[in-house]
């Protein structure tokens, strides 16, 4: 049993399981599936070893720059500002944007200690400055989440690029941020006070 | 991306994970904890070269006979049959049961095409042929689950013993099964009928 507790053990320390879901899972593999065990182990193994964070963008690929960098298609000059890689791939499941993007890694957080040099910041300034020589127009899209953090980070950044912005020679940096309002599907009764607020407010 | 989303299509295989808990482990593993990615690879590895069913019970684990059908202070005329190791697993941790098991490895379905000999039932009758001649009393607790396969099932296995019990010359087998009844801590009100019918006939 030792092995298979170790197992159940690890598996739950994956976000979203607990115990009894681990050890269905564990069971599942080691009594119905085992080959699929193999298959995971492999996979998990060949991830480890392959895959990176792109060095533009901070997306996670086989290659660096990753394909959404490399894509010749993609405009380079709008860039989306995202917290994480899941909110780069939930932009990416809309098939609706065709720039490129810049993962911060995180938002700023007074209570978790996290300050703009624990995001990439620095990476995004550079970034900015060198490609206005070669772009005259570039836009920024503040997609951070619509949470208390995410709105700080977002302003920050925005402070951060204006005042760039103002010293910049021939080049203009545009900021942008998603639109905020209703969602698909979303019924009035059911909203918070505070998604009805901006509805409102937002009217066009 | 193409490694990531079949690592994600493997996790999204799994049993009560779906397309977003997928990707939400996925992201966690290549993100965040890239060595317990590695971790998870060899203990899924390790499971599958070193984890084997047990030749008596049907348990799993690292010997066999299993770490329960070795202890000697269990008592071996006494067999719990269940459905499955899971059922095992949860006789375990209540920590009140001190004979041995015997794993059916699923119910009889007419539904599902399983019959009798699916079932690891010609096993159980050597198992108790051959006991019979050491201990003469042997106790069969019927520990199938309370849905129609199950009792199904169970319906058969008495029937199987209670044939076998005629013909033993000297040992005798009895039949038992878990009772049936209202759940600790269950309310009433929100009992299905069958339930509280059950209990009212057991009542005691």
């Amino acid at each position: 049993m030792e092995l298979i507790n170790q197992l159940v053990t690890e598996l739950q320390n994956l976000p979203g399981l607990g115990q009894r879901s681990a050890r269905r899972i564990a069971l599942y593999l080691l009594a119905k599936q085992p080959a699929q065990l193999v298959t995971i182990a492999e996979l998990l193994k060949h991830a480890h070893d392959s895959i990176t964070n792109c060095a533009i963008c901070g997306n996670l690929g086989e290659q660096s720059p990753c394909a959404i960098c490399q894509d010749s298609k993609r405009a380079k000059n709008m860039i989306a500002i995202v917290e994480n890689v899941s909110d780069l791939w939930a932009i990416e499941r809309s098939h609706c944007y065709h720039g490129c993007y810049h993962v911060l890694g995180g938002v700023l957080s007074a209570i978790e200690g996290v300050g703009p040099e624990q995001l990439r910041l620095n990476d995004l300034q550079k970034r900015v400055q060198s490609l206005i020589k070669e772009q005259h127009k570039i836009e920024l899209i503040l997609a951070t989440n619509l949470t208390v953090e995410g709105q700080t980070t977002a302003h920050y950044i925005s402070k951060l690029f204006s005042d760039m912005n103002d010293n910049s020679e021939g080049g203009s940096i545009s900021i942008t941020h998603l639109a905020h309002g209703l969602p698909a599907g979303g019924e009035l009764d059911y909203l918070d006070d505070s998604t009805i607020i901006t509805a409102i407010r937002a009217r066009s």
